[in-house]
């Protein structure tokens, strides 16, 4: 094993134990090119960047090509890195805040890849290589065991004690509210004023869906000050909130 | 010199002749820190992500200790490879339109950093690590020497082809077009709907600003298609057009 393979394996095996994943590794499959530059000419630092900045839209597997790359980004340390600076933004902006003092500020958060991360399925699954499987995802969200994005924690801790509100504006069907109360409990996140979760007859597109309960959210007399999300369907359309942020998540996009 | 130090040079210098920069080697400040690692703790992969994500906001130079990171990034292959995947994925969205037919379809354009580059100017002051010198930057304003951004311009020529109309859409001021006017057509610009420059009395923001301007545009019986720009603040706000494409610029940030 060379030093930059050593490297990368102790990295993944440090964010894997951190984010409480299980200690089994999860080998990324060998692949021709490097994962970085190759043949096609795609770059695939350049294919994140672009999905990161919504320029790439409407896509629905990671290219082939990237698997690898994708793989040793979630598993590595630029992962991490990328989501503290966000978070660091996020906790010097909520320190700043002039709060109402009426108890009706709070902070939306998503869920997946937001506040849980659903990291230990996709390194089995291809890291978003693979087309979507519902059963199997469905699976692995009954058995409650996402661990908490780490930093996403560290903000919401911060926010509790700054007296904002948290409100969880997440995807998942009514059918899932149990299994979620108990996975967000057991990760850290002990009290909240929402938990919005998706009814089954909702068929309109997230960005759709997501501005409807924020608008309801703000129309019961809340005020959202701010608003995170790993999706752009998170923080764009109406009612997005006095200030919002992208978290990383280069496996799967949802309009 | 290494091997990685001289291939770096190597990309310089193919990108500085390709952006027809000077063949002057633009030196960058040697550094205690790595750049990309420094010893504050920063990642600046992460601090670039988390601008180009509209994350970090309001700032107003370059970290420091990012100066080297961000002036081999833009003077590498990377930039260019970065705008090149944007621009394919605009070129594939254009393509695919189905077009009014009344050569009413236009597509908005910034200049500075999406059509224009100047990276020849910035190059010599710190890559933005430097506080902005107005009085400077006009000067090599008034030259009407900047390049084109290839990959912009390959986008322009496709959009002429397809019979989607031009509008640049600048925050340089109405004393600026006739060299504005001429660096465009120098560089291969040479035909355009409307060249909106901003009035000395204009104190709004840039967000502001642009999202008025789009606003009169569609007034007078446009349909923007599309809109392109490297700051948040060319593609926020309202009558933002059909679909939006954000440019990589980590020098400088407008609000």
């Amino acid at each position: 094993m060379g030093r930059v393979a050593l490297l990368l394996f102790l990295f993944a095996l440090t964010v894997e134990l951190s984010l409480g994943i299980s200690h089994e590794i999860h080998l990324l499959r060998p692949r021709l090119a490097s994962g970085v530059h190759p043949a096609s000419g795609l770059s695939c630092p350049s294919w994140r960047l672009a999905v990161e900045t919504n320029n790439i839209i409407n896509w629905e597997t990671v290219p082939q090509a990237c698997e690898s790359y994708v793989g040793h980004y979630m598993l590595g340390h630029q992962y991490r890195q990328d989501s503290r600076v966000v978070v660091y933004e996020a906790i010097a902006y909520a320190e700043s805040l002039k709060l109402g003092g009426d108890g009706k500020d709070v902070w939306v958060f998503d869920i997946d890849e937001t506040t849980l991360s659903n990291l230990p399925y996709y390194a089995e699954n291809g890291f978003g290589a693979e087309v979507f499987n519902e059963t199997s995802f469905n699976e692995w969200v009954m058995k409650g065991e996402a661990p908490a994005l780490p930093e996403s924690l560290k903000l919401y801790n911060k926010l509790v004690s700054l007296g904002i509100k948290v409100v969880f504006l997440t995807g998942k069907g009514e059918d899932e509210r149990n299994v979620t109360v108990a996975n967000l409990k057991k990760v850290g996140y002990h009290t909240w004023e929402k938990l919005i979760l998706r009814k089954s007859s909702d068929g309109s597109t997230a960005l759709v869906y997501k501005s409807n309960q924020r608008k309801k959210v703000e129309e019961s007399g809340y005020k959202i000050v701010g608003n995170m999300g790993d999706q752009w369907s998170d923080i764009l359309g109406t009612n997005t909130g006095n200030r919002t942020f992208k978290l990383p998540d280069p496996m799967y996009y949802i309009a």
